[in-house]
């Protein structure tokens, strides 16, 4: 059966990205070993690692200022991570908090510094971007979650920060358009969407931030020995890194990131004209903040939205049931989804309407 | 040209191991999409989880009160982290500092209590383990590595703890033979050498311990939460995971640490006894502390160690160069080494030996 991967993440991946990593799982760059088994001070890694953070640059389109760096630990870690790094005890961060990942680094935020959450859309269960807001022109930087993986929402433009350092969680919507990188203070993403597998972390930060905070810090979590060690401070996931490159590497060949939104606009297009046609399927997000990559809907009838998510599994589409903590339908379509996936889940909608 | 993998870890790998993580890059057990593409929330990768956690008890022989954590990181993440989680501020724990793991763990410990070194082998170089030191009773644990990676010694008894807590840094030597590990209160190891590929850290702690520390930890250094999220606090290094899975089932296949020890047993006395019997190549470890895994050594004419370094290169032996902190020659042998290929260089050390 053909598959139609509609993960939110760890999620679809391009099929010559797939066939390179399972090669290089055999023999990599044909030196005889696998890229499992290769120390990561050799010159075969320094070459992924240089490959990888040259072209993270040449997407970003972002100069020597910044430094770019694949840790472990997940978004999740830089919930943590970034206020330890960057937001002194005595000072005020400001944060959005526009969905569940926005919210858990709020809370991790507050053990470091303060933080003022300038801007919440709790009150409609964060189906809405709230872009009228005022940042406090003293906070240290001002956090958001450019995509809202779980919501179904995303910043179409950026926020209103004043002078005050942008900070942005890209994990679901990283590399899935040109973007104002050079813009932000600092940038991090989980791989495991648009950038590669799970299991490595980007980030990338702007070095003239870092060393103002007065704390100690432990030397894991610590950018600038990272950024010292070139990102091979302790073994770095080797694979995640080079599925990373390679998925990098995809990318620009395709036609870069001009070319990625290009796809995403022509996939959204054509799945939310279809759930605005069909009734029986509601859009969870007011339709200028939707998100190119995680689309949310209901099927207002619980038994009928089962219905249709069993169907979706005998037709090979998977990952087409909502985040466990707002339930309902949710597409996620990123980079590596062709239009062919979408087009048949609509025909799928379309079919299910029409037998109502 | 057959290669001989020395490398001290990201490091060999069982072939069938490799076989299986390739066929999983382009179709998981059958499903039809690559271990890459699925969710970490999928009754897919739960079954992976819970054979890698259900393994790692049966491999250690140990029981409920432990719980069986695959985290991000790598060990050097653990250096803090179990202190942030064990060690009240104004209380002691207590280190071994056998090498430079050791004493990096040391210098993080010192950040959140105090540290008393009860042993220190600095004196010469860590050629050897200090078996003869006391430890304060009132430690809230001891902290030892069981095999020092770079300086190739290894612990071929427990520590001498009294009733303190064992913690123990087995990165390097872990699956490699039966061992107490119920007599201790935390075990944790990098995987990228005897348990799977780089990418994941494995961490078994005894959960009474937990939960005595008064400082706020940070949600993703918090064991606990990882605990009861059954170790999906975060999008785990799913293909990590998978990778040690495939490892720890191979090594209960081939027998388990019974024989990885038979094996690591013959593998070493085949190669210290030519280092015992070739004048020309030193061995840098008291006889009694040698490692199973990692064999230092070195000749004392640094042109002819270069000429032999180069040999090895051309025989397809990778890896013999010691740790760039130490220098000299250094031979890893995990469990995945063939003898075959402790023989090749112990013939190749027999050749350079006679040409001299």
């Amino acid at each position: 059966m053909m598959m139609h991967n509609f993960n939110s993440g760890p999620s679809i991946l391009p099929k010559e990205v797939l066939q390179q990593a399972a090669d290089a799982i055999h023999n990599f760059n044909g030196i005889g070993l696998s890229i499992l088994e290769i120390g990561h001070r050799t010159s075969w890694f320094q070459q992924v690692m240089d490959e990888a953070q040259s072209l993270v640059k040449d997407l970003m389109q972002i100069g020597d200022e910044y430094a770019v760096l694949f840790l472990h630990g997940g978004a999740t870690t830089q919930f943590m991570q970034v206020p330890m790094n960057l937001l002194p005890q005595n000072k005020t961060a400001a944060y959005i908090n526009n969905g569940i990942w926005g919210n858990k680094a709020i809370k991790e935020a507050k053990l470091f510094g303060n933080v003022a959450e300038v801007s919440s859309t709790k009150d409609k269960n964060h189906s809405y971007i709230a872009k009228d807001f005022t940042v406090p022109p003293d906070a240290v930087y001002l956090h958001y979650t450019t995509n809202n993986t779980v919501e179904g929402t995303e910043w179409h433009q950026l926020p209103n920060a004043g002078d005050v350092p942008l900070i942005a969680d890209m994990s679901s919507d990283i590399f899935s358009k040109p973007f104002p990188y050079n813009k932000h203070a600092l940038i991090y993403a989980g791989a495991q969407k648009n950038a590669g597998a799970a299991g490595v972390t980007l980030v990338v930060v702007r070095k003239d931030l870092l060393g103002k905070v007065q704390r100690a810090i432990p030397t894991i979590l610590d950018y600038r020995p990272h950024i010292e060690a070139g990102s091979l401070l302790n073994t770095p996931p080797v694979f995640a890194v080079y599925v990373a490159m390679l998925t990098m590497r995809w990318i620009k060949k395709e036609g870069g990131l001009g070319e990625m939104e290009k796809r995403a606009k022509e996939r959204a297009d054509l799945f939310y004209n279809a759930l605005d046609t069909l009734p029986l399927f509601k859009p969870l997000v007011a339709k200028e903040d939707r998100s190119l990559m995680n689309a949310t809907f209901v099927i207002e009838d619980s038994a009928k939205e089962q219905q249709f998510l069993d169907l979706c599994k005998q037709n090979g589409m998977v990952g087409v049931k909502g985040h466990r903590s707002v339930g309902g339908l949710r597409l996620s379509m990123y980079n590596a989804m062709p239009l062919s996936s979408v087009e048949a889940i609509v025909e799928l909608m379309k079919d299910f309407q029409n037998k109502q």
